[in-house]
């Protein structure tokens, strides 16, 4: 049965299993001081147009989430703007309450937020006479693509940045879905871009073709000071960094990472055309590696009985949003073989 | 030049390697629900002879300790009793802190905390008249072995657990290095003896052969409730759990774990023995993986132009004590030409 | 100038001005252990016709519910629901997030929570298949009266705790303004009724006639247990204990709390009376002592220039909502003139 | 029975309940923004000699302790030096680890910090080779008088701030006793000296004639920035602030403060003076009101019988340290009868 319910259903791209296994008896310093690390760091640096960024290694998304989000909040009333269904309110189980700070939900369209939506709910706080005795927004989070698979043109992120940067608030985008993001054939946001746009940022690895591991590249250097000492007290640091090192090493060398993740974006858009052809309606309208169909309950069963499959809401008229997820792994036949199954639907 | 200064400059056993390729494309569940880490969770359960344990993996030191910790603490006021020496009272940048805890830190004899030093420090508390200004203690962290390399005995663990329950102290076993410390001729905790001497304990597998991960076994019922949750919330649980579930599967396997670490323990035995010849003073007993010679300045200078080495402290006479670590990677031409070095010092 | 912008604009009732004298060269233990704090608990108990109850001073609300809500969320994964308006979610610079808890916002009518409507969300997270990932409800916080002066009657808190009870979340009521709640005309939860309704409530006594401080009433036996322990911790504990133990000893004798808060509500009603009759709408119909017209810009300015008034909201079409605020030292010509100004709008 | 256990067993100086009562039906501003706290603020700031200084007013020491070192500490890696028998480290519960940072005891000599110690500590920290895996000292805390009643010379505290200012440390005074100390004849440190020679300080109301309330000057620019918002989030900032502020208001008109603390230390002096006398072994040299003599048992059980005294210490050898507190309340008659008990032990 083919497992179309998220991209990190495998392991990781084959060269990064050959890359542990020539490395693996080199004897090399820990903590992310060893050269694979400071390789990979180089890679990913150059690969951002930003020689002057600081680029640090985490084992995952939440954790990334929540020492970064931390290192920015630097004040105990501070807090961050964010969508209601981002990653960070939803389904990190309060890790960033657990640091201290307050996750503020504002309006989004499309899952993103806008430029206009930030502006106003700043003024909201700007303008309350009681303002000293609310928290304080120092932070916008988006991510890239969102976690309903939508994506921030390069006009919006520009935009965007703007009023952070009017207001003093951090930008910060989660990319653990970078990946298929910059692969999406409507992507306008180059990662040369994005390393512009935004004060700290991560590539994901997890779901990118990686064992585990997500690359943070932080931009704004009032965020540099003592990052390693704040990772290290979060338990966010592998004594055998190298462990993720070498995963960005590989996946940074001969554009590997791009390359294994336009197979998740062809897969996606493959089944999303088929999807528009049977006039299935779309929850949302995804450029990106999630699509969401909405579909009865019984083609929901139907197609379950040959794919496994998310489930991302349930409606009030009893028909489900449910998410096909293609990722660097996802097979030629399973695409052949869903295509079928949503056409006979 | 050969590297003695810890035990994680290598990648893994190839074992590992091996496992991790062999099962790279396996579709799986996420979050550690899939069926290697349940497999590995069985082999482990085994392994302590508790079928009513829980098992959850970390993916290093720092990080299960301070989830471990919380877990315990469930009231803001409790503490723990610590050695000064403990890797959670000196190497983890405040990590339990950051949780909210106090650790208390109580006199030692050869790094351990003993049975009666646990009592005196509870009694203290206890007739305090101010008892309920001061932070509560609730919880024992002892490490087997501990960061200067000995071990508790069985009646010490006996002892000291004893103590923990007559006042309700949850008693938690760091086993960062326990790999080595039971293949240490000396040692008469076993695997199961250990999972009846205290409520909580964890496998290391980072310092004993695996690329990442730890695996904590949860023993006494009152801390099992919504452990999952916490992880998630610290960031700890990995999306392709099964990265650290398929390397303890292969550990606990065939006996792998005590096999490899054997080479560690006969490696340090060796070397120990060579500076009793030498008699260059030891500035601990360490029956495991880890010698701490006390060498002069220049005799350090000299072995350091061939080996890397640990600096443990500087003592006020000039001289250093160094630390020598083996793991089951060291190799016996290492092994052979630092005895060869240590003979002609 | 008449001031209507709050409820604390005073010190004291001059009765509490005359037990602090009277007391003052008593020399008594501190921290709370004082006879006028073990007095006032009795009166506070019998009161509430709970003699099982454990009665703790707060020196103000934002304190009580930090502590309080710390105290009931004893896993660090633990939320709260609340209305968006609540004061925790809104007024104490997250106070609540500070300790590491999330703040879930619910639908209210009315400004308050139903007990349909906690059902939906507990149910929300029940059947989330990724709930293990998902901050976990388990306390439900309220205010009687509500932030803006609505009261839920005794069928209404029935039917929300019954809910709480079925699900095993606590229910905690914030009584801040609960002298005004007691004595308004529509009012049907007594003292007795309210101290059988919920796990934890506090009587509000800085907003109710006292220079400062609130009673807590710890009714459920599970929320007890080491509770002086954690305030002390929060910087809750007073070393003069007393100066708050005076204060309700003082305000729970011959029923001084109810008479001198009688005079708030009577003051609110005539004004609320006069608002009716010139046909100014009213944002809530508030049946305490906050009442909350919305005036056009001219009005509120004109209104402005005799009294001191709060400004509870900016409306899109230009007009205000005003609060207009009585308490126990309301005088008499003050609401004779705001009346009198009302009528020549 | 006198009570000398502590200086906390009165109400407050009739001055100020003379104060709460002529101004208790005015009607003010919130939260500190009365006139009377305007007016306390600048008495205080004339005090000490510094126009520049913020003041705000806390409710009690902990409370203080607590917010004031969070604000210092704005990396949550930072920690503090403090010795062992500070009431930080002891007696408030673990707060300063609530709010997530360390605290690190360094020796001490007659309970107080020394230059030449913090620079050892510091220097300890700046040389470990494993410096970013460790807590960052961040800030020194230190009480004027101690909590065992001596006190820092000039001297001394010009050379610890010259410490902390070539290591970027904060240093902070709790004055907990402050005016006690102000008064001692052997100090030489005046509130402008004190005011010179830190960065931030509180001079205790609580213990030194107040109701409650201790006011903190903060004199260092950077730690100004919110500190409001961050008190109210913990809870710290009292609805009717003005509680506290009439009460600085009027200890610091006519020097009231000074006038009434004269009278614990020249209390205290009678009583050390026939210690002496009597040959009676005091456990440190206080020069301050707080006086700690070594008695047998019997002698502790006998003076007892006719005083309430506080037990610091148990003696291995079977001897109590007493605690006997002096304070602004203290009766002579007390005094006398202290006096001849003590002739007659």
């Amino acid at each position: 049965m083919f497992n179309f319910s998220c991209d990190y259903t495998e392991g990781c791209a084959p060269e990064i299993l050959q890359s542990l296994t020539a490395t693996n008896m080199e004897q090399t310093a820990g903590y992310g001081e060893d050269p694979h690390c400071q390789h990979a760091r180089e890679l990913i640096k150059e690969a951002c147009g930003r020689e002057d960024a600081e680029v640090h290694f985490f084992i995952g998304g939440t954790q990334a989430n929540l020492n970064i989000i931390l290192n920015c909040l630097d004040r105990p009333y501070y807090g961050l703007f964010a969508t209601t269904a981002s990653h960070v309110n939803t389904h990190e189980a309060g890790a960033i309450e657990r640091t201290g700070h307050k996750v503020m939900t504002i309006p989004s369209v499309n899952d993103k937020l806008t430029a206009e939506g930030v502006e106003k709910a700043y003024q909201h706080w700007l303008i309350d006479p009681s303002r000293t005795h609310i928290v304080e927004p120092k932070l916008v989070y988006i991510s890239q693509p969102t976690e309903s698979g939508t994506m921030y043109s390069k006009q919006e992120l520009t935009d965007l940045y703007a009023v952070c940067q009017k207001h003093d608030l951090y930008l910060f985008v989660d990319g653990a879905r970078l990946g298929y993001g910059l692969c999406a054939p409507t992507n306008d946001v180059s990662l040369p871009d994005l390393a512009q746009l935004c004060d700290v940022f991560y590539i994901g690895g997890t779901k990118c073709g990686a064992l585990l591991g997500e690359a943070a590249v932080l931009l704004n250097p009032k965020l540099k000071k003592g990052f390693f000492t704040l990772m290290k007290q979060g338990g966010a640091v592998l004594a055998k960094g190298r462990v993720v090192g070498i995963q960005f090493e590989t996946l940074f060398t001969n554009n590997l990472y791009r390359q294994i993740c336009q197979n998740g974006m062809d897969s996606a858009l493959k089944i999303k055309a088929v999807l528009r052809e049977k006039n299935i309606p779309l929850y949302i309208d995804s450029p990106s590696n999630q699509q969401f169909p909405i579909l009865s309950k019984a083609a929901y069963e139907k197609l379950s009985r040959q794919f496994e499959l998310g489930v991302w809401a349930y409606l009030d008229d009893g028909r489900l949003v449910v998410r096909i997820c293609t990722s660097w792994a996802t097979k030629p036949e399973a695409v052949t073989a869903i295509i079928q199954a949503i056409k006979e639907l």
